[in-house]
């Protein structure tokens, strides 16, 4: 298979005007949202690959830095987490990953104006947030896969610590090839890098085998604590203050852990309630297929998608989690399910 | 590309004989080891959608019968647990992922001297279970990957319930594209199937979410006792008859729980011990990379891989822990590992 063959037709045009819109940068900022994921991680290292190999001078820019779970991850140079002291007088940025500016953090939205901007993105909207260019596809499984085709149109190899940040971020948005949007395409990508050396269970296992002692004794109290309601449709389990303290875990800790609950046969809506204050709860909800969990969400001044949704809520636990359940019932009811 | 560029060179030979054998097959049964997994099923259902493509009788043995989760996976034809009462007198058996005559079943195994045999399967040892052809590939990720390069051989197209069994073995042997045989291979193969409608999105949904409310309990309190030794790099946790009986969880609930336990940041060595009896109890062992959690088996009389091995004691839990415990730190102390 020709390296362009990867290229879905599709995604052809779009991956050319990048190509060539990179070469037009230089003293570049290469960004993408703050608290950064895999996938953000990985198209930004992925994008400064892109531009080392031009020859390009460029800095990595994360607020407040990449998460303890990526320590692993090797990024292309410092990650700078203020724009105070740059290596260079900034003139471009290539924002990745990022649906609208305020997202970027303050300082570099702020600076947004004056800078020659290309913008690359999966996400649904931000599509004019590039100045210079903007490639937005809603349809690809992950912006590290876009970055991929960047970098095939600017005739670059897919190994090394490049593949290894497209594999990031299309592992971290698919959700471990679980999700629905694991697509042929990406499949061919990856098969592509693997065949040219890219490690992917090593990535996946340096990824999942970080567990904390206090994460494992968290998970145990909360999984005997999750309750079953509506006849076993919905899991719903609270999460204390107190349970973080107790166990010595970190809210990062709960990351995961409502997906858990959603595995659980006949389980249509899992939601979990986190305490952040005396007066203020923090919902996740999660679904599967048709039932939309946005709905109920927004019922309750949040957001999201149809099956991964969320929001606050400036009550105490008692009180939030009566609303959220109601909230679930309403939607459910709303469309039919027992 | 073309389907036959989806096998391997080296599996090229093999798969041309094996669709040559299949041709040459008639009034079969298909069978794999007994308490067959996610391979040994895909496997055997490929193997008789290729038969019924070729026009052939066969039934389909499984003893006892395939598991729970599985319940959702459409078979060709019904699964029998006996050979009393057969559609048919059985003239041949195809043998899949099977490494030795004893694992496929009594009845099976008593028959096999009458029938003309193949066998195929990715397992070390069993070569000579075929009596007409076989065809072992320690290299494969997965039986049911081998079956798909034998229905691509006799021009089938991998679509439909084929195409959803190759998936399910696949999914099943390399946990979820997770394991070091995730090959290139094994993705393109993937990536052609997802292409031409299977969606391995649903397919992973039906066979993670089937958790039991008593296996959530279950493991939250498994998670809670889990201890770690010898500073962190072996995590232990005993599991009681007991333990089964309070959760309503069944011996099957514990599957996958020591996997979890070698997530924890630290850990080289992950053993899970079961008490069956008050003088029996079973171990599993986990572990990465070069330590080799076979040789720790060995020394109490069991077996498997470096990664993944096990066994049973005859000792009550106390003294079987001990004994346990013991033999993974003389394999750690061996290896030098701290």
């Amino acid at each position: 298979m020709q390296r362009t063959d990867l290229i879905p037709q599709k995604f052809r045009q779009g991956a050319e005007r990048m190509a060539q819109a990179f070469r037009d940068l230089d003293q570049v900022i290469v960004a993408a949202h703050v608290n950064p994921d895999g996938d953000a991680a990985g198209a930004v290292a992925a994008a400064g690959h892109v531009l080392r190999s031009m020859g390009k001078e460029f800095m990595v820019y994360a607020q407040p830095g990449l998460p303890g779970y990526l320590d692993f991850f090797s990024m292309p140079g410092v990650v700078h987490t203020t724009l105070e002291h740059p290596p260079f007088k900034p003139r471009c940025a290539v924002l990745l990953d990022c649906g609208e500016p305020d997202r970027l953090g303050r300082e570099l939205a702020a600076r947004l104006p004056e800078l020659v901007t290309v913008n690359i993105d999966h996400h649904l909207g931000g599509d004019g947030m590039g100045n210079a260019a903007n490639w937005v596809e809603p349809t690809a499984a992950a912006t590290a896969q876009l970055m991929a085709y960047v970098a095939l149109a600017a005739d670059l190899p897919l190994t090394g610590e490049l593949a290894t940040a497209i594999a990031l971020g299309i592992i971290t948005d698919t959700g471990g090839f679980c999700h629905g949007n694991t697509s042929a395409d990406v499949l061919y990508l990856t098969a592509h890098m693997v065949e040219h050396g890219c490690d992917i269970a090593l990535l996946r296992e340096r990824l999942e085998n970080t567990w904390s002692r206090g994460r494992l004794t968290l998970w145990g109290q909360l999984l005997q604590r999750a309750r079953l309601e509506r006849a076993g449709s919905v899991c719903f389990c609270p999460v204390f203050l107190e349970d973080l303290r107790k166990c010595s875990a970190l809210k990062e800790d709960l990351e995961g852990f409502v997906e858990q609950l959603r595995r659980l046969r006949g389980v249509h809506v899992a939601a979990v309630l986190r305490e952040d204050s005396p007066s203020s709860c923090k919902f996740s909800l999660r679904s599967y297929g048709s039932i939309d969990v946005r709905a109920a969400a927004a019922r309750l001044g949040g957001g999201g998608h149809r099956n991964a949704a969320g929001g606050t809520l400036r009550a105490d636990m008692e009180s939030a989690g009566a609303q959220l359940l109601a909230a679930i019932a309403e939607e459910l009811d709303a469309e039919g399910v027992a």
